[in-house]
């Protein structure tokens, strides 16, 4: 999974898209739930992950970037909840056999071509 | 970026997420873009693009795995709409100060911890 | 608010969207809470309510009109959160300063326009 | 439906979520929609149009209560988005089976005894 760097202390977790599929694979077949993720079931699972993203930043007015001042156990929360959105949006790619980690790399490259960076200009 | 294997025919792509951290990173950057990613622009954002993956399927009724009879721009246009989902969900995370890859990992073991396998029990 | 027929069994509430602005501005107001009531945030919060009904439907594959089978307690959670939806709904037009009512009646209007009814032509 | 029009200056549409739901059982009925008109079809169209708002606002950073600065073809833009939501969120309910318009009311109620009014206290 993860990459490590020697100093424990500057540890970096990184870990791939394809990696996580598969993880979320093992999970599902483990557990006998592949019958429940159906497309649409995993894509409202998303949306409900979204608004739980959401509530957290409902009633906060703008928020600045690195969330100061947020309470450890908020940015906890937030993690969290950020993870279930990612965690169903793999899933229902995997579901529907779109290989996200292709189609998010030419994303990529076509926003590049559609926004041409003005220092190449 | 991704890993290739020798075959062409069995090409992999696979990427991490921290290589699409760096590369939406650059090209904010490289756009004077980093100025519009807020926290609560780059949330709406994520919402807005969750709205077109649900366009997709929504006069569908149920939808088999794997998406049998799609035609093939469809296909295209969903792998396209789920990349815009994932692209802001890791902005969002990383103008948040959040490590994505860090908690989707320790969100995938707490899961594991929630709901154990029936297999290893 | 509503309007009730004379037979208590034929009960038939009804309420319009300007009474249930009214009624949320006075709930706001009592409780001081207008001062989190941005366009924004009111934004969120509905995103947040949508994501509650998607939690009810996420793992019940398709479902019949009518919600046949369907726990009593189940189908009033699912009022409730929808009613959270059309609150927040609501007061976010009020606070943008858009008259739902006004915007609704004509948008019906112009899809009578776009959709012709075949049994008009 | 509701209008009001002694004082033309003075015109106040308002219109009841009764109202709007014959108006819309009518239009589908009309086009012969009824057969796409599942619940989880009429959610996901909801999500969808929560994303049309959503795109409104995602890059205008906070924003001010009754959108001083906008361009009135915004505005008008964002009551159509607005409409489509509360189109949908009706045609949803009543596809339910859920009477919005007691639900709302009494869920205006629950909420008056969860958060009491300070100035009742």
């Amino acid at each position: 999974m993860g990459e490590e760097k020697e100093d424990p202390k500057e540890r970096v977790v990184d870990i791939s898209l394809k990696d996580l599929s598969k993880k979320l694979e093992e999970f599902a077949s483990a557990r006998d739930w592949d019958k429940h993720h159906s497309p649409r079931n995993l894509l409202l699972a998303m949306v409900r992950e979204v608004g739980e993203v959401s509530e957290i930043f409902q009633w906060r007015g703008e928020v600045e970037k690195g969330l100061p001042n947020w309470e450890e156990s908020d940015k906890e929360h937030l993690g969290e909840e950020l993870s279930d959105v990612l965690l169903y949006l793999i899933r229902l790619s995997d579901i529907c056999g779109i290989d996200l980690a292709d189609a998010a790399s030419r994303k990529i490259v076509k926003n590049s071509i559609k926004y041409p960076s003005p220092k190449l200009l």
